[in-house]
């Protein structure tokens, strides 16, 4: 039991499932994640990455440039957890109409 | 991404993974719920439970003996979704000291 309440502390919630999915297969910026996840907040966002940061799961990395720029992608550690999530997603789709029904 | 959208909100939150996993393997009553679930308030177990059976994910069972006994299952459905969470678990398993480590 201990390793399914550790792994779900660690994904917390529903945005940080999505913005594991969001940086799955490139890197993003702020913005592009915010397009990705409507109805996030700016704050919330702003949180949400500095944990997955602090939790090794997402790298943020700054671009010295004449425009400064960042980018957020998961580490290895973070694709570990991406890649366990991935038959829960299926689950999600295989049963999609059910959920709708249930909790129309 | 919507598949993964669907499958976290059926789960919400911590309580709901770790009541899958108590009723994975054998009917409960509300007791032994509550006692494997240290911390769990009376309320938040109710409410649970209610929405978990109007998900189909939990089957509520009462006998009409001398003394009346309600038992709690998981149905074919709330299967499906436990075992779909068992590779999440096992990451969570197997990365059980990093988990510990960035969270200390």
């Amino acid at each position: 039991m201990c390793g399914l309440d550790a792994a779900v502390d660690m994904i917390g919630g529903k945005w940080k499932v999505l913005l594991l999915w969001a940086m799955h297969d490139q890197p993003r910026r702020f913005g592009e994640l915010r397009r990705l996840l409507p109805g996030i907040s700016e704050k919330v966002l702003t949180q949400h990455l500095r944990e997955m940061a602090a939790d090794q799961i997402v790298r943020r990395e700054a671009f010295d440039e004449t425009v400064p720029r960042v980018e957020y992608s998961l580490s290895e550690f973070g694709l570990s957890l991406h890649e366990a999530l991935r038959p829960l997603g299926a689950w999600g789709t295989q049963h999609m109409d059910r959920i709708a029904e249930v909790r129309a």
